[in-house]
């Protein structure tokens, strides 16, 4: 890969179309995704002209940086709430994130079960549209709240912490699905078992290293390192062991890179140090990396679902935002945010982006696509459909979102 | 390549041996590379143990990432210093340079000549050695530098200047070398003709973008553009803009990167955004990514050679040193530097390095090591031999520079 080529690409690209998406009061993410999308396009009808990008999206090289993107993003999303914050809205969090993600699980593979036709893959086939609709991209939130400036808020941490919720809820899912996958029928309740003890242990040892050895290890950083950036390397290594412990318990590490930036916390280091190591993690994420992993979702759009079977795809994206926004915004109105608050919360759950791409990725790879053999138009494009619900919903979430508050504002103006 | 376990493996091993070098009161750099060296022994004798390290070295998702990290290296190092500083001491630096080149050249060359067996190679043999003994590594100086505080100083100045300088000359070099390998014969006037105007373009293109475009656009962005930290993602597009010119214009990038540095200055943005943008830049290269680049030179070392040819090797290694420092430090002498510091520039231009490292590589992959058929030991081990010239050199520069400044001090303290 022409890296030096491939960066200047996609960062021109990114950081224009995400100034204008802040122009039109969008958040940069929206033009950073359209970017994705523009390149993809551009680079299809021309790919003898930019045989450089024309593989981008699979390249290893651009994989491995738009990883450490999410990577980035995650850290800094942890390091700007705190544990304690988080636990306070947990159990109004955990009620929203379950209902968030049965009722879409339950809905998508209603549909998927409706809709494709009898074959040996059909209970996989259902089970891979449930958990893809099912799930909500955290990074995704994330990023459209820090840039609503709504992170902080009360609204923002339940959705946050429902999202991380969703994220280890749609680990078991997944987890079920790769064991269809694999042997063809659902996992038995010992290997559930595994995999629920998997997570325990992870949030057990991050726990407890979180909130004894981190704190001691920096305060040793803190008195005794003499070498140069020595709090962000530290920062960053307990980030990289999270990751690898998730990944080594069966989770995604953009578990670990959450996980691991909340309980970095000010009393780590001091307020100042905190602040710079916050600020340049800031710089890297938002100046450099996040835009690269916007724009690498929007570089997965296969639009050939649309040709082929364009109801089954409206079905789709409708159902996904439904079931998402109804399954969230109804146990938030229920416990006592107003009816625009829920809204707005179940909006943010809605996002896909992500980790939906990673498991139509994993499915695709399984062959999940190709049976019943020659595969009716619904499977063929199974594949394509998902990815366009991902794109649909991560492109109409932050836009809905800013103007559901801007409603809100105006809405409040005139009545104050 | 699972990503995140590597990293954390680097980054924990670079940065504790960065503080042991510290506490030693060696610049970070030192232990950084003697980590990868260790991390290489180790996973050489376990190389069952640790499958996933022991491909690292020419893994391209490491490589990737190593080259990010010396392209950070080379724009930090071309944003702490002003274009007219350099400029100032370029008479001197130009002086300096050229001798430090042509003597390692002709020494490295003449002893290759000596000591290698006729065959069809040996004519690009002996230019190998001589270009790989030529060469400074620009960004193991400036790091050195930056260590010992000395990258401002005059002293620093004339190294970077005459490193820079080495660098593009190298490229002339590198560049016959390339047209001996691909066509067995030295490449005709019209060819090197074609280079320096190349490197001419680049320089007038880079020279003029940076002085006009680059400050027009920089203030333009100061006043208009609203997206977070696009001073710092603008700096990185210059940067990667230049990067790919130099590419283009068949030079190394990071000579783009560097020049790029020198061009971004306190006046394109106001002097507060550049101190932050500085700061991310430092962060992300000091406590990140520069490391990884370090460890990656100590993990190519070979010491085959060691065993088979150690009187050569140690030659090589005599040769090097010696002539890098005669015709470093004479020149810097008659210039007007006392003694020490005369002393001081040669050895600081002494540090091979990266760029040798990439040289002895495309030699590797040009079969050059394989001709008269079967090799002699020579022949056989000249890849191994330059990796240890390499090695000691840029091992012992930081470590002898540090030596020779605090004798330099104590005898200051004592005279004064």
């Amino acid at each position: 890969m022409e890296l030096f080529y491939v960066l200047l690409v996609l960062l021109v690209a990114t950081r224009i179309l995400g100034e204008v998406a802040v122009r039109l009061r969008q958040p940069a993410l929206v033009g950073e995704l359209l970017a994705g999308v523009l390149i993809g396009v551009v680079v299809m009808r021309f790919s003898g002209t930019f045989p450089v990008l024309a593989g981008l999206a699979d390249n290893e090289v651009f994989v491995a940086l738009t990883d450490l993107g999410i990577f980035f993003l995650m850290l800094l999303g942890g390091l700007e709430l705190r544990p304690k914050e988080l636990t306070e809205t947990s159990g109004q969090a955990f009620v929203v994130a379950a209902a968030a993600m049965i009722l879409p699980l339950a809905m998508g593979a209603g549909v998927a079960w409706f809709f494709l036709p009898d074959s040996d893959h059909r209970v996989a086939q259902t089970l891979f549209v449930g958990t893809a609709l099912a799930i909500t991209a955290v990074p995704v939130a994330i990023r459209v709240l820090m840039d609503l400036d709504l992170l902080q808020s009360k609204l923002g941490r339940v959705v946050v912490s429902a999202a991380v919720f969703d994220d280890v809820l749609s680990l078991v899912l997944l987890a079920v699905l790769t064991g269809v996958l694999e042997t063809g029928g659902a996992p038995g309740p010992g290997a559930l078992g595994l995999l629920l003890g998997k997570v325990a242990v992870f949030f057990a040892v991050t726990g407890v290293a979180g909130l004894y050895v981190v704190p001691a290890l920096g305060s040793f950083v803190k008195r005794h390192v003499r070498v140069d950036e020595f709090e962000l390397s530290f920062l960053l290594i307990v980030a990289f062991a999270y990751a690898v412990l998730a990944e080594a318990l069966a989770m995604h590490f953009i578990v670990g890179a959450f996980v691991a930036g909340l309980f970095f916390s000010r009393s780590t280091v001091d307020e100042e140090v905190f602040h710079q190591v916050e600020g340049k993690l800031e710089g890297i994420s938002s100046g450099f990396l996040a835009p690269l992993f916007f724009a690498s979702i929007g570089l997965h759009l296969d639009l050939s679902a649309l040709g082929a079977i364009p109801g089954f795809v409206a079905l789709l994206v409708a159902v996904a935002f439904l079931s998402k926004l109804v399954g969230a915004a109804v146990p938030a109105r229920l416990a006592g945010f107003s009816t625009r608050e829920s809204s707005a919360i179940g909006l943010a759950m809605s996002a896909r982006g992500a980790v939906e791409l990673v498991i139509a990725g994993i499915a695709l790879r399984a062959g999940l696509f190709e049976q019943p053999d020659p595969p009716p138009p619904t499977v063929e494009h199974l594949f394509s459909a998902i990815v366009i619900v991902a794109m649909v919903t991560t492109l109409a979430v932050p836009v809905a979102l800013r103007w559901l508050l801007d409603a809100d504002a105006e809405g409040g103006g005139s009545g104050g």
